[in-house]
């Protein structure tokens, strides 16, 4: 089978926005064994729209198109494929149940406006988007079958799924394949130096394909196999995911594609502590992280983001002295936070972080990007302190707040503290 | 001038790898006058690629390829170009030296599967890398003008701005456009209403492109206008952002693309103002925010990331009996969460959050979404209360944290508060 990913919108084909929801696709068609030709942006002009519906009717068995169902004018994904399939549009009566039900459900009345969102090609089959105002829908033109989903990615994603995967796998017929992936997270090891390390994993896994992503600041390892058996399939991958674990050691932090702050959410909880963050330089990220987490209210206490020095002293307790000494980014102060975010909130572990995030505010004993990490723990406080600099001030936030996660969960994992 | 983007390689059309290259070249192609027809991508694989150029040919004037000019087999794109143009392959000796000085600068031997890269399609004229080892080139087929560049992003930038973008600007010669584009930024319309209150800007202004965009949880109304005369182009969109700003009222927060952070940053700096948090449910996201902008210590004093209810009495000085009678999640209690972070960091205002970001925690008084903001200044505490449910709780979460800083912005800007 093979397929096509088209995305519409003027904010993507003048470069305003990245289009992140074409490889998202690629990825999950490329895992069901689809060959895709082409992926392809367009904006939003009528023309344009149904000359390239028409010429990837001509070429792909499947087309997922995303973008263009909004309610406003330049909303044109419905009219152009109407074109392209020289048919008419007209109300669908089951799209706009689901439109109305979207309203009701928030007790709000449907505006005038969105009765358009229910408005599709003859012939096409409606999509249930239960999570936003555009139903999507299917139509074949021509010897393609075109899937319209919505351009905002959760509601995309679940209308891929929910709706869209299972139609093209029954497309496909009994011959179907099922894939399976792993995905392994890892920090402080650089993308070469982990292609280096995995380097002979083609020879002792033929079957299964490897695929390295830098998302920073994190790094993952994937996994993908495809075959008829899922059991077989699992055991040969976790078989794989063990390999590579063992071969990159502790700079793992999830073997199943877990964020950061979700390993370290499990670790506090199976211990029954709690933790206290005491935030200079990230601003509150960290914290901010932490609480991204469903339940995280059982082990996050408190953050103190004092971004001040006043406020540093005032809330945490760090003396004047130890500022005015060795400076607010110092090992010194990260310490004095760490103990003083512990104490003030009563939790198993204080974490700290100060440093310079950029642009300015650098200095030639203390670079933009020098960062300073403390620990509070009930058996006393230690501190690192690095220089990680990177492209911009937010990439230098992520980077510390990461760097100050990993610290506290190799501290939960027994491992080397720093 | 019309234009095609084309980025070439399997991590791209398999998902491995977002292409965030082809948003940089719009951008660049956009602002300079150029057309842009189709955003393109095709796997490493000849016959694909040399079809793609083949259309590509008949429909552009000019077509900027990125990608599969390394020394490896799957590096195509000089193949491929040669097959469209239906020409032959020879080594260019300007390439090859631009190869070899860029080993000898690093006193290193070029290995020979490098010679690969000064390998061109006849009549091609080579382009300078001076920060990698692939030369570009352009090549004319058919109609259409092909500028080949690295697909490894710095050189790519640096090729297009020193390469190739003056080639192009010649090309277009004295008749060259220029484009121009404004951005209003607002919180608090829906996209549909948003789009029914400015629905006769096309008749009113028929030279300026309109376009709406989601940008959770903010709406953006995008201006675009292109022509011979920047001034009375930016006159003209001037006028049109007037237009719109006006009849949107004061939803809008920014007629120039800011961020709410950037704004609430520049009011706090002109009035010589300070800031201070007490977040519960946002868990640290509003300072992140805040703390995004580079220079924001000038102003932003502290967070109170109290998520447990003992750092929000400790450390803010909430009374137990108010959490008692009221609820963590209650008007009393932002309220004294949001004096105590003013009083604590001694800031000209504090600013206080307390909600229900779900999945679970609601109930049917306050359901998920429900959520308290206070708001201490000078004059005294004010309150609201609101429920804004999503899909997620990251999406709750970015919601409470964009409407306690419109509740700010509304304050600072001496508009209604709430």
């Amino acid at each position: 089978m093979i397929g096509d990913i088209i995305a519409t919108g003027e904010e993507i084909i003048t470069g305003a926005l990245v289009d992140s929801n074409s490889a998202w696709l690629a990825e999950r068609l490329f895992n069901m064994g689809v060959r895709i030709r082409r992926i392809n942006a367009v904006g939003d002009d009528i023309d344009a729209l149904s000359r390239l519906f028409e010429d990837v009717s001509h070429q792909a068995d499947v087309a997922l198109v995303t973008g263009g169902l909004g309610p406003t004018v330049d909303d044109l994904s419905a009219a152009a494929v109407a074109k392209t399939a020289g048919t008419g549009l007209k109300l669908d009566e089951g799209a706009l149940k689901s439109v109305l039900a979207f309203f009701e459900k928030r007790n709000r009345p449907m505006p005038e406006t969105n009765r358009k969102q229910a408005v599709l090609p003859i012939g096409a089959e409606p999509l249930d988007n239960p999570i936003g105002t555009a139903p999507g829908f299917k139509i074949v033109v021509g010897q393609c079958t075109f899937y319209f989903m919505p351009g905002v990615p959760p509601e995309m994603k679940r209308m891929f799924r929910e709706q869209v995967r299972p139609r093209i796998l029954q497309g496909m017929g009994s011959g179907a394949r099922v894939s399976r992936q792993r995905v392994l997270c890892l920090f402080g090891l650089p993308e070469s130096a982990t292609d280096q390390k995995i380097r002979s994993f083609p020879e002792l896994f033929p079957d299964i394909r490897l695929g390295l992503r830098a998302k920073f600041p994190e790094i993952q390892v994937k996994l993908y196999a495809a075959g008829a058996d899922p059991s077989a399939l699992d055991e040969r991958l976790d078989a794989a995911s063990r390999w590579v674990a063992q071969l990159l050691g502790d700079v793992v932090f999830s073997c199943r594609g877990e964020s950061m702050e979700t390993v370290i959410g499990q670790l506090l909880r199976s211990r029954s502590a709690t933790l206290a963050l005491a935030e200079s330089c990230t601003g509150g990220l960290i914290a901010s992280r932490i609480t991204d987490v469903a339940g995280s209210s059982d082990y996050f206490l408190f953050s103190a983001v004092t971004y001040g020095n006043a406020a540093k002293v005032g809330v945490l307790g760090v003396s004047d002295e130890t500022i005015a000494r060795h400076g607010a980014v110092s090992e010194e102060t990260a310490a004095e936070m760490a103990a003083g975010a512990r104490r003030v909130a009563g939790a198993t572990y204080g974490l700290s972080v100060s440093g310079i995030a950029g642009p300015s505010g650098g200095s030639a004993e203390k670079p933009v990007g020098t960062v300073c990490i403390g620990l509070a723990t009930p058996e006393g406080v230690s501190t690192c302190r690095a220089i990680l600099q990177f492209q911009s001030r937010a990439m230098n936030k992520q980077m510390f707040a990461m760097k100050a996660l990993d610290v506290l969960r190799r501290e939960l994992s027994g491992l080397g503290r720093f």
